[in-house]
């Protein structure tokens, strides 16, 4: 078999059979298959049709290209999470302290920023001190004894993906459907955990702009989950704008402190309360998903979620000082302010040209070896559906490199359209799914 | 502008502008695209429909990103050629020497083997001492004094193409038009020459496997010739079954030889005629192209063609002897025959085929770096359209690597399909064209 040839046949539409598609990837791994072409396979892969045959093949290829974590001994329903990306996702910070409040046990493996959608390690190492890399034995230990740990995929874990990953992020070739089912499903069903919750996003800010495109890699890996024997159920929700406020890694930790003590951003709490009513739910700790949702909200509101996010940075070697007073940590260099032109009604936020801009303040990479500026990003002043004046402050931009933010404000103030007429509250959450169905989500949606 | 917003442009089929494709390659030539994002961006252009102003635009790029030779000191019409590539097509090693024979000026620059066709250097390298990058200096005193040249392209001219020919022929990504044209008519425009002649190949053993697209490729490149001041005319032939007899770079040498001393393999002839007779109107040599072709063929009849081979392997510090005298050089270590199963009439050679089992035998690279075994290849005993009968010898296989050629002779036999039936003999030239046309060919078509 040469290389080139399996290329082209996926080049022209040709089906590739297992065999082949392991000894690409095998040769890949011993470096008789390099990058570039590694790259063109992925891109002809774009344009075809993605199969559920695939997914299990490159899932499978995938988890034996590392060792597997076993949690067997720890007991309890250990239950992971994982979203396809955002802008402004952070999400994960707040589910695992939930859950964890909640007795769930939470073993959260996470990734890096990828194309114009954030990263949680890269939020998490903005905490100083804060270690996404513990050892293996730390992170059982930690689970054991606080029932949660957040980590970055370690490097005998899908080693495989690791590079795979490295190469879709500048490449553009992140939207592939059976690769995104191999890489988040490989992950989570090594990293050990029972039982899994996802969140796939859809709308223009996400890698799925299409809500038909989120339902096909919906079923795809919640089938790859009931073929690898995780339970994994899930919900599709809107990535039209960014969820919650800030965009940027510390920036983005800030408004997680501020929701776990009280001052809740509405979108972004209304998306994590459904998560985390899942997790709780499958980690045995409701008998529905509602009253998870309403256990959810319950240790928010008590102050023990905040008790746990706390408990989880010291934990994992990270400075609480900062959490409990963010005012604390150094600020961006410059800061400006992006105002409305005109008066009316916020129409758009345009969640994927704010991503890019804020790869391009600092808050994420261009190349792989670019270093990340923690302090950058932007916040938004408003969400779609609110009024605005003239004049009006929309968002602040924040950035420690040497860009010219006043010239960048109008790539900014272009991300928002601002109408003249009231507009209908949209969904933020479109779907419930398990490896079996789709439905219209609602907090009484059904959970194996 | 971010690389990764430019692929994913061209990947969802967005248009690009020019100074998107400017800003790609000029920071691919800096070093801040990387190869797999060139790659990316050429596997994606793949799908993109072909347009002439990415052609007219890539081929700016590519002859700006080095210098360009100036032979207007040199008298008389310079006249290039170059073919798309086939299997077992010599034509170049023939048309150089019975084109200067007939008192042409030839500069021809050449490439390497791509993918699962020859490459003319590689070919001309197979001749001991033979060096096929002369200094720029030499290549003008050759070219003045004895009529002809052929050489690699030097690193300073379409540095860009270089690096990118590599990577294309690894990746699968050679069939994308806008590139195709780029890179033969950028350095032909840099190469100095006054004109150009072009054998653009179609069928399973050609890049344009159909005939319409290598028509849409003709017009391309003829288009882009005017555009830049390089009068350009054609033919469009049939590559279905391998050029002549034999397929490897030594092989091919000995076939050359042959045929310049009045051994003539018809339908290599055939095509190398029709190439030389165009060659010979645009330098002015004869008023119309069957005027030229009677020349060539007379260039040859009387041996004014060979001793020009002689000349040029001599100028250029091969060892004439071994085209004297084919037989002094080192044979292959192994050699097989394979034979036919059954008789019948030879209904189909599958030239792709053969071309990628000779490429696994030595005679080319499956990664860049790879060396290449002179002396392998296959060496056909029978066209399309003759009789064969059972255990009557189809071809003979020749490597010096360590394979199983007992094993390999049952793929090769499996390019070879038998039938019962006489079979009409195919056209091996389609059509001419120039910038303006395409018509069917015939010795009479009209050249500017």
């Amino acid at each position: 078999m040469l290389p080139q040839e399996i290329i082209r046949k996926r080049r022209d539409g040709e089906p590739l059979a297992r065999q082949e598609l392991e000894f690409f990837f095998q040769e890949f791994m011993e470096g008789n298959v390099s990058d570039e072409q590694m790259t063109a396979l992925l891109m002809a892969s774009f344009y075809a049709p993605p199969t559920m045959d695939e997914a299990l093949a490159l899932t499978d290829i995938f988890i034996r290209s590392g060792s597997r974590i076993d949690l067997s001994a720890i007991p309890g329903v250990k239950v992971d999470k994982h979203s396809t990306g955002g802008v402004g996702d952070k999400t994960s910070l707040l589910l695992v302290p939930i859950a964890a409040a909640a007795g769930v046990r939470v073993p959260m493996i996470s990734g890096r920023a990828l194309g114009h959608t954030g990263g949680t390690l890269d939020k998490l190492e903005s905490i100083p001190g804060f270690n996404v890399h513990p050892p293996p034995s730390a992170i059982v230990r930690q689970l054991s004894e606080i029932g949660m740990v957040m980590a970055g995929q370690s490097a005998d874990i899908v080693p495989l993906d690791r590079r795979i990953y490295a190469l879709r992020d500048v490449t553009s070739t992140v939207e592939i459907l059976p690769f995104i089912a191999a890489s988040i499903m490989s992950k989570k069903i090594a990293g050990g955990a029972d039982a899994l919750v996802l969140d796939i996003k859809a709308g223009r800010g996400a890698f799925m702009r299409e809500r038909v495109q989120a339902e096909e890699l919906a079923l795809l890996l919640a089938g790859v989950g009931r073929h690898f024997d995780l339970p994994t159920v899930g919900i599709i929700t809107n990535m039209d704008e960014p969820l919650g406020y800030a965009i940027g890694n510390w920036l983005e930790v800030v408004e997680v402190v501020d929701c776990l003590q009280g001052r809740e951003t509405p979108d972004l709490m209304e998306v994590t309360y459904a998560l985390a009513g899942l997790m709780i739910h499958l980690g045995r700790k409701a008998q529905t998903v509602s009253e998870g949702i309403a256990v959810a909200r319950d240790v928010v509101r008590r102050g023990l979620a905040f008790e746990k996010f706390l408990e989880l940075v010291h934990a994992q070697g990270g400075d609480p000082s900062y959490i409990q007073e963010t005012l604390r940590y150094r600020n961006a260099e410059a800061a400006v302010e992006v105002v409305a032109l005109c008066s009316g009604v916020l129409h758009g936020v345009d969640a994927r040209a704010l991503g890019l801009l804020a790869v391009e303040l600092g808050a994420g990479r261009k190349q792989p070896t670019d270093e990340i500026d923690p302090t950058a990003g932007i916040v938004l002043a408003k969400k779609i559906g609110e009024h605005v004046e003239e004049d009006e402050v929309l968002c602040r931009l924040y950035s420690s490199a040497a860009h010219d933010l006043v010239h960048f404000r109008e790539r900014v103030r272009e991300a928002f359209s601002i109408g003249d007429r009231e507009i209908p509250r949209a969904d933020k959450i479109f779907s419930y799914f398990d490896s079996d169905t789709i439905v219209p989500w609602s907090p009484e949606s059904r959970a194996p």
